[in-house]
C-alpha cells in the first residue's frame, strides 16, 4: 500500500520519532502549529475514525494521553489540543488515522471555530432526532 | 461539585441529548461550529486528558466513533473533526473532559492552524529528545 505513514512506521521514510510500542507510533509533525506538535498513529493501517478498529483506537488514545503529559512537560505548554481530522473537508490530507497533539501557550493567538453557526427555531430538536435515529440503525 | 456537565448528566440542567449509556453521555453543543456539533463526555467526572482514567477515555472514544458515524449520516456531512481541548490556553471552558464532534462540509470555510510555526535549525531534534526524556520519566 502506498501510504506515507505506513512507510514512516516501517522506517522506509525517516521521521522525528517520539514514541513507539507494539500498537502505535508517534512522531513530530513536520509542519507544526507549535513546537512539539506530534502525531500519534496506529501501526495497523486504517483510513480514519470511520474504519479504525476499536482496539486500535483505544491504543492510540492511551498513547495520546501518555504523550500529552510528556509534551506538556517537555515544552512547558499551558495546554494541549487533541485533534483528529477525518476526510478532506475536515482537513485530512494523509489517509492513515492520526491524532494531532498540539501544545498550546497562553496568547499564542490560535482561535477556535465554536459558535460560528446558530440553530434556527426547531432545528436543534430536529437535529437531535435525526442523529438519534441514525445511531439506532 | 459545581460542574455544569455533571448537572447535564444528572438531568438537573436540560440538554439536547443524543446518546447515553452506562459510561458516557452525548449532547448537542449549544454554541455550534456546524449543525450537529456534539459533545461526548464521561459520566465519571474528570477535568481533562491529564486526569481522566484510561477506561473512561476508552469508553468516550468508543462513543465518539459510534456517534461520528451517526452524525455524518444524519446531517450528510462530508467529514468530521474530533477535538479535545485541555486547559484554558487550549480553549477549554468547562472543566469536565469533553470531546467535540464537529461535522464538516466542503467549503464551509473553517481553516486549521497547521504550519504556523517552523522549526529552527536543530530545534526539531532537540524537541524530540526533550519529549522522549519526559516520556521515560
Amino acid at each position: 500500500m502506498d501510504c506515507l505513514f505506513c512507510k514512516i512506521i516501517s522506517g522506509e521514510i525517516p521521521s522525528a520519532k517520539i514514541y513507539e510500542d507494539e500498537n502505535i507510533f508517534a512522531f513530530l509533525d513536520i509542519n507544526p502549529t507549535n513546537i512539539g506538535h506530534t502525531l500519534v498513529i496506529p501501526k495497523k493501517h486504517s483510513k480514519n475514525i470511520f474504519d479504525i478498529e476499536e482496539k486500535d483506537l483505544h491504543s492510540v488514545m492511551t498513547g495520546v494521553q501518555k504523550i500529552s503529559h510528556a509534551i506538556r512537560d517537555a515544552v512547558n505548554a499551558d495546554g494541549i489540543n487533541v485533534m483528529n481530522n477525518n476526510e478532506p473537508s475536515a482537513g485530512q490530507i494523509i489517509f492513515h488515522t492520526h491524532f494531532h497533539i498540539v501544545p498550546r501557550f497562553s496568547e499564542d493567538g490560535f482561535r477556535h471555530w465554536k459558535g460560528k453557526r446558530k440553530y434556527n427555531d426547531g432545528e436543534m430538536e430536529e437535529t437531535v432526532e435525526k442523529i438519534k435515529k441514525s445511531i439506532l440503525q
